[in-house]
């Protein structure tokens, strides 16, 4: 375990790193790496940041190196981690879509099951969770590690693969088709166990997940303000269940009152159209940075 | 016409296509191009994207390849394609000002007026546009379809250009001198003349342009808020027109109140001193993602 | 002087360059440079820009070429200039600390204290700044010019550095330990001593600088809203004074008002839990684009 | 015309631009492009060099614009540009094959022949050559101009596309079949006509076309060295024609001698396990800058 | 096993595929990668290409996915494939060492040896050759696998790691030291088993390592000529035995030769100035495509 | 002084770095930068390379802390650095001229001599060559040092700049006007005086130097073979001088010799026509690595 005056908090390394390093920063805590040293600098002075490759993180929180880590629920699966979890994140902000580990075959095999699979090959960066896959389903097959361009391979060099994906968009270009879903994955909060029973060090992770859902959450919500004559309120109110406990403040202009609330950005795009009709005017969506209720 | 459960949506492709996915995902719509495929992800399964090159949207909306689309007023023309114009948006942030196609020479060119291009050479991108402007003005003379570099063009491939221009500045460092202008061209949502008839599909395209139009007119806008006492809160807002529509809320130290309202970017600088001169404490200016009157 | 009818106003050129631009379309005036040119676009008649290296600026101010120039404290001590200093500005968002000049060694070396440094060799880019510190302590040693990599030099170069470290991280990552510091340096805004006796620029320069400070300011500040009983506020805002001024404006739900305020960023992230604890629910922080008090 | 003095010769901007300096540098003229200037360097005081798109160069050859230019003999077509041919040179490398204009469609389109296009509407660079092709079938259709990703199109924007390809890998990745090839071409040197009959230029002309030419012939051949016994000397080359004219000279080594020659790379692969089994030793093949029957 | 009509080739993907792409057109097959198709274009319609990671071409060849490929004798090992090894190449030419897999400690670590790591836990990409390793030394560790940034981990994250290094240089920045080396490595062409028993591939795969060979060697050796009054020449070619099987042959200057060879490259730094010491002139150094034992 | 067994050798870090490493390659010094250390790799356990700013290397080979460095003669003047000048290497391939340092105004400047810069204002990278210069002429004027973008300042920030040249292409592209030229420079081999009286080290510097004016040598020339009748031999060779010191090999086709010489690559342009004038044949050109004359 690190020492007792400092979190050691483990972040993913590569192609998250950048979206990872904005997130903290949204969350109160400014990161910032310095490609002469593997140790980035933070502004709290209790924190020690390790930039580490996703798939590792939970093995290196499970042994103690660090007492906590950003990884996938898919990762801490594979590796079969014993740690503690302490909170899910939000989706991604595109899709709103969790990761999904999917068992994939070209457009035109004659693949339509796993149990067409036995006797087959099969490439995966996953082959622990493969493994378990195929056995769940009585099904015996080469499952063989691949070191990267998985969606190419199943075209000629294996039977099938086991990918992951969020839209589908890059199977799809692959022309790939999915035969079933072997596991859907969400970014978690992990720690240690033993850093997990270290009150100071619990409060300290707590307050790191506090804010980074907060910030998290933030992404995927919106400011929205309109102004709205009283008289209409009641109805606007009734039919739009998405305003959840909107503040309601009276205007100089007598009659009108403006309305304000928090509500989910994707909902924004059928909600103004509604709101529109409903008399509602000057209606604003501002970006937040947390929410935290 | 494309499919009537969806609708095709062509987005300039090229320098404007980051800019025109952000302004999409202000106003609601995420989308993720792959560099795999043409058919970027949208999370909308009742929209289809197309990245298209400005140039050419207008044509493949008119032939009903695309229901609707953003382009240039000026590719339009140049086109001469028969579409349904659903709206204009706002100038870009920068320089607050329409692009426009103007006639150059050298600084140092004999030639003050079209009529000094009797029998001369034109390169230009908008070859129909200059030949239409050279008509009107009863000049003869040969116009030839620039491939790229038109301004580099001027100084010894031909007389003079016709070539687009927002600030200014890229003529002026290519030392060149502005004759006249043919037209003044600002982004226009347009449509299909048979999609726009279509119920459905006419609906989706006005959300779009409400949505699209509210998250432009945002970049344009701020919010401002401060704190003015009582007494002072009358002559403020009748020496400053552009605080239109305020909201005005009391705060719980007596005799003062919150003022709030969204006003232009660009008059904030102007605004600002005459607030603090006008007893206006604590203001605060925040960004706006949408704003829909 | 430059022309009475403009103010000239140099920003630092090269890494700066684009937090600069990014920083004074925040404060309302957008820049747009051009590869061909070197006079940047500014959507204000009054103000022409010009790019120059920070360590550079100060001289063209005191020569007059210049109006006015945003640069550190150090270059001014550095060039011995003679400059109006109109306002400091706040520090960068990673750290809150200012740029320090340290005296620096290799970690190994056998240097305690600028004493040990007596007919030894030192490279630095602020030669003037380090001679004027050798002799204050009565030290003779070499001092020469170093036109880059610095750091590197301690270790075989010469006998010691002074280089300029924020958080410390490339000085531990070359294995250097500081021995002294020399300055402390935050960017201020400068102007010529006759264009600051001239009224139209002054207070061209005066609205300037109010403007970036507020956006400057902004970077460092977020809103916070949150909603509370009533019955809590009091306890609420004794515990926590860094809720400065809020506004308190009743809910709609009886007994229960909703708290709004400006704080500095970085102290959200411990204030966010005490809230929670407090009994406030529904915790909105909100970025802000400019701040004026 | 230009100069009398001096020759001002076109070169492809763009995608060709550096390869074609290389082959310049080759050929013996040192060619430097400062971003600055639209004019580049060039250590020969009797030449010009301009950089111009390869789709406009035969255009200002025959306006006179430029004396002479390097350009594909395709858009000497499309331009219908009457200049005067000064040679042809050799093909790409890597595939050794002409750029071929050809007309395509979806791998599974219903479309066999030209023929099926009748009334169809079809996108391409090369609007007047694909004119001229349908006309000359006597198939009526839309032709309509690209701007670019033309690929991508045939697949629902239009109905075929006529697009440039050399190896056809392209075209296969966009699963797009070949109907018709409308031309073959490859790069040229052409000169103005009028600067053709003056003197100085052709014989300026005339040099460059030789070292251009002794330049790019090098590029698909080499030098080939062996050493060979002198009574297996004979049927070496009776059995290989391809070594032709080969120096044979005697070595120290009694009853040896060495063979030399240029052959061209692409049989080199084919010779060197014959040359072995014929006997030959220590065989060297080595690159040439230059080669001038 | 592929077709019987074409040999399937596979290169390495990543780091070392242009550098391979490159001698491959050395050798005589031009290769071009198209960004959109995983199959990339080869003017030998004989040959099919495969770019596959380096790490895996040794088990596609065994299955008979791929006839033969390059790759590293360290992955053979590691994945343990049954192949037929065609040949060895050449090291690269910086270093002129083969790669290494060496087990590292950090600088100041206590151990000293294997034997030391009993209990321990190593981090490496090589987990069967490392696990094979300790069991040949009677040594209990853990071993896991690392998906990159080994040698950062060495200093926190594990006790020692196993990393493939080839000067040194990485290992020394990063302060670790070499305890044992477990392998050295070069790179190979292997074939698989049954493709190696079909005359066809068999003759395909050994004209391809004949010419592959032939421009590997070529890359470490240069040709070098000079000439030598006569009656120094026995003694020149005594002293330096470097001079293998020089060709000499008679200058137009009475009573000089000229002498021709091709040596290792690396040696001719250190002959040279012997050479002109023996009283060589006009001493040329020229570089070689291709060279042919 | 550096250690008696290596000798610690100075190249030039930044733009010129990539051609100094290439140089240093074909002279037989293999060498590889990582970005994690400061010490290069280089294949030769004699030398220790050190990567330095051009304008320092002169002071730290005068120091001692540099065996020897290549570095420009302008440098070791500005720095009035005492050290042995062991060689000068030949000018850049593209304009085969030295670097120039000019004093130069704006095109439209009344400046016609230095004499008119008395009380003026000057900007450049040399204030040590550029005062003596000035003192030379007896004129005072105020030097001050720039930190880049020189040529920009000339047009509002100073009245004249002394600034680097080689072709002058991007002085003309900044409408600057050359005045004087006050120093033509070329780079140089340079060694510690002590270091040069110590034997090992100093023929350790002679080697070097003879391979590195090799390699550099070799730039700027070419072999040439062609074939010729021998009849026509003679007055071949009187009229082309440049044709120096040629083999002359007799060729088995009676009465025809083959003619190989080295020479000037510009002169290359020039010759061949002439070579085919006067009856050659099968002229090729090929690469050098090294000339050693």
């Amino acid at each position: 375990m690190a020492s007792d005056k400092k979190l050691r908090f483990g972040l993913p390394k590569g192609s998250l790193q950048e979206a990872t390093i904005e997130k903290m920063a949204k969350a109160g805590f400014n990161i910032q790496v310095n490609s002469r040293s593997y140790i980035p600098y933070v502004d709290d002075e209790e924190l020690e940041i390790r930039l580490i490759r996703a798939q590792e993180i939970s093995r290196y929180v499970e042994h103690g190196y660090l007492d906590c880590g950003i990884t996938g629920h898919d990762w801490i699966i594979e590796n079969g981690s014993k740690v503690h979890e302490v909170g899910e994140f939000l989706f991604s902000k595109v899709s709103r879509k969790p990761a999904r580990w999917v068992l994939c075959v070209p457009e035109d095999s004659p693949v339509k099951s796993v149990k067409d699979l036995q006797g087959k090959r099969i490439a995966t960066e996953v082959v622990n969770l493969t493994k378990k896959y195929l056995k769940k389903h009585g099904v015996k097959a080469e499952v063989e590690f691949s070191w990267g361009a998985t969606e190419v391979k199943a075209h000629e060099l294996v039977d099938a693969i086991v990918e992951v994906t969020e839209t589908g968009s890059s199977l799809r270009a692959n022309k790939l088709r999915i035969v079933d879903e072997l596991l859907s994955s969400t970014p978690r909060l992990i720690a240690n166990r033993d850093a997990w029973k270290n009150n100071w060090k619990r409060q300290k992770i707590e307050t790191l997940s506090l804010l980074l859902k907060g910030a998290l959450e933030a992404e995927a919500k919106v400011g929205l303000k309109m102004n709205i004559a009283e008289k209409n309120l009641a109805s606007l109110l009734a039919s739009l269940p998405a305003l959840r406990n909107p503040t309601i403040s009276s205007l100089s202009l007598k009659g009108w009152v403006a309305v304000e609330t928090i509500i989910d950005e994707h909902v924004v795009r059928e909600i103004i159209p509604k709101l529109k009709a409903a008399g509602a005017e000057g209606i604003i969506e501002y970006p937040l940075n947390k929410v935290v209720y």
